[in-house]
């Protein structure tokens, strides 16, 4: 059922160190922030050879993310995103297997304009999941 | 520098739930436990289109991954890991940008048989960054 890796989510609590670091240090192609006022994070993204890797830094009031970095004041890897080619059969088959689908559980439009969900960590490893429909 | 995105390594308290849940429910293509007695580690290679998940879970005394799970009950993502071309350049460059290198400095042989090295996490936003030479 799951796809590609879609990318995996860093949050960051110096978005432009973590640019520097890894556009000069890593050597890496880094694009520029975005602002995301609907999800709550300013966000950039980094293009490897078969994935990407999205830094969220807080936006606003109420970030998603501002509990995270609360918690883990260094940063550390947030979520991962997994691609699915019908999101809505994939939230089924998740919840026929007991695993809990954060919110609402009907798909929302992601920081890439696409349809995702976000499953529960406490279901899968103690891992955020989420699913990207492509 | 960096080049490709590996793998993505979670912890886990149950592997065999892990994999259950990997091969059935999200139905990725999942490989046979492999004990890397040298790493401490049980490893399971889950193979996605574009990269690799790495279950790890704890063998024998003095597991690497042992401290992790007593933080994190559940399991969560222990690391990520970049390819490099040169991994002792690639140590000597970031270094010389002040990232500091675990262990003695010197590469290992990693569980794919190539030299690896791991960077501090406190250096790169609270990941602890794998980098493997390919």
């Amino acid at each position: 059922m799951i796809g590609r890796l879609n990318h995996v989510a860093i949050a960051v609590p110096d978005l432009a160190a973590a640019i520097a670091q890894y556009a000069d240090t890593l050597g890496a192609s880094v694009g520029a922030p975005q602002d995301e006022p609907a999800h709550g994070v300013t966000v950039v993204f980094i293009t490897l050879p078969n994935t990407k890797i999205e830094l969220l830094y807080p936006l606003g009031e109420n970030s998603p993310i501002a509990g995270f970095l609360e918690k883990n004041p260094a940063g550390g890897i947030h979520h991962i995103c997994y691609e699915v080619e019908d999101i809505l059969a994939a939230r089924d088959r998740l919840k026929a297997a007991g695993a809990r689908v954060l919110g609402t559980g009907e798909p929302k439009i992601g920081a890439h304009g696409k349809p995702v969900l976000f499953l529960h960590p406490k279901d899968f490893q103690g891992c955020l999941v989420e699913l990207e429909q492509v």
